[in-house]
């Protein structure tokens, strides 16, 4: 199928893939007095009293922003505000249908991390959460630490979380077939954006302990002048070991590869250079950093992409609506590290022993009852780390 | 019925009054990548080469936003933005009842203009229109007018147009039953706040010619050292004659009182002074300015207010609903006087002659028929006055 003409044409009949609904009849004049004037003056005063009564009497415990400045769409770039809209329509759609979560779509019309950490703070109040999406870096982890200090919703940027935790779903599996240990790895992120800063701290926080992070310019050290202030951060906690040099140096003797970053970037020598029972995510989309019979061909044992075509999709939808439920569930406060770990886990817990193996590490994105036990483990999670309020 | 404590139960019940629905499959593989990646890409790139394309391509042309400060909430004075909610979410379930407009409710954390003017400017890419509400005036006024002035798309404070919108569709019905011409009759306006002056403005576009308006401290008069300035604006415009003194003053041989201020604050011997068949809209609410029976008692010949438990009931649902829908149906840039005074005499022209009479000026804000009508006058206006764009 071709699915760029088939979208055009989709999405013009569509005209919007989300809507408005009412939840409450408005038919007789009873009806208006109830939903409408003047009984609704009562839930108000309630709400004026205590404005954690808003949970009780409006849809806001349910309600999730999906927020973008439309400066890093898909693998588009910087696009404009509008035109990163049918990517958010479509993220709510996903929060509605696979965990039942209200999901609303906003642009904002400016590039300043000051105007987007204002103009978020300023509708907070109509939301229970906050997700950030197709925002680049390094403006977006300025702007989510922002707005995580100043509101007492969750905020969550999927790019970088999201991507985190379903690779280390995928990872905890993965590692189980091949029979090594995070704790004994030795892993190359590539891609110093947010996915692999996001998923290079996430990876820390679950236990791996040797990690090279490395972008165009080669592996981030310390000292390396080219480095922007999150890399440098970065340098700080990964590759204590000082190497220096390109990728193809960092991955000799890696057991992890972890892409997100550019097509055709992991070379079969390079694979071939690794160490035995190596594990590659090449999830640059939607042409990978190596393609998987290229990968397996020269070696690796276990591959995962983007890509619904080939096995071990791994794919965000695994985890931010079952994520975003969970918190809301409790009414979190927060998205904390505890809740992606738990989330990680649940994922990878999906799998059972007998169908975990190399072509099966993690389930199918379409899969209706990840989302479910994704929301269970966050929501513990959350009571256990002190964030959830209910 | 307790409606106060029925819209507790049932606001309880719900847990909300609005819902975000999906209007696309995301059941397989395919579905997927159609509604979201890889296929997505395709219409964002296309609003991104025509900003325009938006409007085919996502939900922003059936979709307006509900926007307050919750500074003037019903009756209920500054309660807070999350406050307001409730009333919020109510009007979006009208929206989408009587005119299939997808509506959105958003509460703004700042009292300050230039706050809330940037908010809504920061998210108006996501919209096709802006309906303020329930912010407090002088405030309301400066607000709309910087929003219409910075936005290509409708602003409308529906607490000022929609109400004087209605209230001329009253009048223009009123005074075919008493046989007087608008341009004829003196009228006097009780509230100088965000209704009084929208009403008192738009009945001076419809064509009235002799108006008072009147506020706590007396008729607005130029050189009145309370006014403040929208007041001491409405001062050039009425009031011609110079009239000095309190309300009982300014009805004196009146032929319209429009009240859009506090209960009982008209009395009967108020009304006995006022010219033979008066027309009086008393709208405070829930307790109106004169209690229909009593103005009746006194010699007033028609008597509207915003009850639904008395004839002519004069509610702004038979306006904005069908007000929004015309507009969005011809892409409109702005809603301005040519519409709303075509939205006027849509309603006015819904009461046929035969049922035209003392107790019949105006239909049931129930009736479902108004806002498509409405929605055609706009329409047409809308064009007429060149501010359709399509």
């Amino acid at each position: 199928m071709d699915y760029a003409k088939e979208a055009l044409k989709k999405h013009r009949e569509w005209k919007g893939k989300i809507r408005v609904a009412a939840a409450c009849p408005v038919k007789t004049r009873d009806d208006l007095s109830i939903a409408y004037t003047p009984g609704v003056a009562e839930p108000c005063r309630e709400i004026s009293r205590d404005v954690s009564k808003g949970y009780d009497y409006t849809r806001r415990g349910n309600l999730v922003a999906v927020v973008t400045d439309g400066t890093a769409v898909l693998g588009l770039g910087d696009i404009g505000p509008e035109a990163g809209m049918p990517v958010m329509e479509g993220k709510c759609v996903l929060f509605r249908e696979f965990a039942g979560v209200d999901a609303f779509p906003l642009c904002i019309r400016s590039k300043e991390p000051d105007e987007i950490v204002r103009t978020v703070e300023m509708i907070a109040g109509s939301f229970g959460g906050i997700n950030l999406e197709d925002i680049s870096a390094p403006r977006c982890f300025e702007i989510e630490k922002r707005l995580k200090a100043s509101l007492d919703i969750p905020v969550f940027h999927d790019d970088q979380h999201g991507t985190a935790v379903v690779v280390g779903a995928a990872l905890i599996n993965a590692l189980k077939v091949v029979g090594k240990e995070l704790g004994g790895v030795r892993a190359v992120v590539n891609g110093a954006g947010a996915a692999g800063i996001a998923c290079t701290r996430f990876l820390l926080s679950l236990g791996l302990r040797d990690v090279i992070l490395c972008d165009r310019q080669g592996a981030v050290c310390e000292g390396g002048s080219w480095l922007n202030p999150v890399q440098r951060e970065m340098a700080r906690v990964t590759n204590r070991a000082h190497r220096r040099g390109t990728l193809a140096d960092a991955v000799k003797g890696a057991d992890v590869f972890l892409g997100v970053s550019a097509p055709d970037c992991l070379s079969q020598d390079m694979v071939r250079s690794m160490n035995r029972d190596a594990v590659i995510f090449a999830m640059a989309n939607p042409v990978p950093e190596i393609f998987p019979e290229k990968a397996l061909e020269a070696g690796a044992k276990i591959v995962g992409t983007g890509r619904s075509d080939y096995p071990n999709q791994i794919n965000n939808l695994l985890a931010f609506p079952g994520i975003f439920r969970g918190a809301l569930d409790v009414r979190a406060s927060d998205i904390n590290d505890e809740m992606k770990i738990a989330a990680s886990f649940a994922i990878a817990g999906l799998v059972g022993p007998q169908e975990l193996g190399r072509g099966c590490i993690i389930p199918s994105p379409l899969d209706r009852s990840v989302a479910p036990a994704v929301a269970k483990a966050v929501s513990e999670a959350a009571r256990k780390s002190g964030v959830a309020r209910i």
